[in-house]
C-alpha cells in the first residue's frame, strides 16, 4: 500500500453539531489495522492572520479576552472566512473592522497550516500587509478590542516569553523573522 | 472595565458531544455587547509534540495519513496526555511508541501554545529531545507511521516549503531554530 494512500475507510459520515463558526461530524471509520472506529473531524472555515507592518518595522497587535481558554490573549489580526469570501478577502475585511486599516501591499507568508490536523479540518493561511492607511474601525459585537503597535523585536519577545501564545501569531511571526534575515525587509515594502 | 476581564457572561453550559479524544459543549452566553448569543468550545488534553534530535543536528519525522485534513503529513513526534499523565509523561510514551525512542535529556521548547483559541481550549507543549537510545516501537491501533530521520535544515526546507503544514510542527522547528541562533546547540546536549 502506498503510504500516501488513505488508510482509513469511511463508512459513513453524520453532522453532530453546527453553529455558524464550525459544525462537527462523526464518522464510522475502519480504523488502519482493519478494526471498526469513529472519527470526529470539526470543519471551519479557512483561518486568516495578517502582520500589519508599519515603515518603521511595528506590529499591530490586537487584544481580546479568549473565550474557550480563558485568556487574554495578544494576537497579530485574524479572523475566519465569510461565506463566498477568498483568504485575501477576508483578512482585508479583518484588518479593517479590528485594526481600522487599509493596506496596499500584501503578501503571502509561507503556505498554508494546518491548526490541529488531529481533530479538525481547519486551514490557516498568514500574510503580511505594508502600505498602511488609517481608517474607520468596526468590531462586531462579540469582539471587545484593544489595538497596540510594538517593535517587531518586541513581537519575538512576547513569543519568547510566552505573552504571545496564539499559534497562528507565533507562526506568522517566526516566519518572518526567517524569511527577513534570509532575504531583507525590502520583499515587503 | 480592566482589559483583562472576562467581558462574556456564562449563562448556562452543556455538552453536546464526546468521544474517548474531544468533547464539545455549547454555552448559553451574554456576549461583550450585551446581547445573548452561544459559544461552543472543543475541550480536549494537552496535546504533546517532540523534536528527537540525533548528536548530527538530524531530527526523527512521523508520517502518517491524517484524517480530518486528508493529507499525508511529515511531522515531528506528538500525541496527546493519557488520563492522569503529565506532558513530560504522555510524550515520553509517544516517543516510545511512535519513533521507538528512549531519550536521556528532555528541555522544554518555549512556552505553551494555544492551538486554535477561537474554538478550542486545547494547550500544547513543545520538547526537545537529545541523548536517544533505540527501543521497539508500539503504534496503536489507529496509527500507521512511517519514521525518516532528516537534518535540521532539511526540516527547516520543508517548513518553507509547505512539506510540513502541522502547526505545532512548525512552531517546534522555528523555536529550536532562534534558540540555537540565540543560544547555541549546546544547551540541548
Amino acid at each position: 500500500m502506498s503510504k500516501y494512500k488513505n488508510p482509513w475507510k469511511t463508512l459513513s459520515s453524520k453532522n453532530v453539531y453546527s453553529n455558524p463558526w464550525m459544525s462537527l461530524r462523526e464518522d464510522q471509520v475502519i480504523r488502519p489495522d482493519g478494526k471498526p472506529g469513529i472519527y470526529s473531524v470539526i470543519e471551519a472555515r479557512t483561518a486568516t492572520g495578517v502582520i500589519a507592518l508599519t515603515p518603521e518595522k511595528e506590529v499591530y497587535l490586537v487584544g481580546q479576552y479568549r473565550y474557550p481558554t480563558e485568556t487574554y490573549s495578544w494576537e497579530i489580526v485574524e479572523g475566519g472566512t465569510d461565506d463566498g469570501e477568498s483568504a485575501v478577502q477576508a483578512i482585508k475585511r479583518e484588518l479593517k473592522e479590528e485594526a481600522g486599516l487599509l493596506a496596499d501591499n500584501w503578501h503571502e507568508l509561507g503556505e498554508r497550516v494546518h491548526i490541529s490536523n488531529c481533530f479538525s479540518a481547519e486551514v490557516a493561511r498568514l500574510f503580511v500587509a505594508t502600505g498602511l492607511t488609517k481608517t474607520q474601525r468596526a468590531p462586531d459585537g462579540t469582539e471587545v478590542l484593544e489595538v497596540r503597535v510594538e517593535s517587531f523585536d518586541r513581537c519575538l519577545e512576547m513569543v519568547d516569553d510566552g505573552e504571545i501564545t496564539d499559534a497562528m501569531s507565533i507562526i506568522a511571526l517566526l516566519r518572518l523573522e526567517r524569511a527577513v534575515r534570509n532575504q531583507g525587509w525590502e520583499q515587503f515594502f
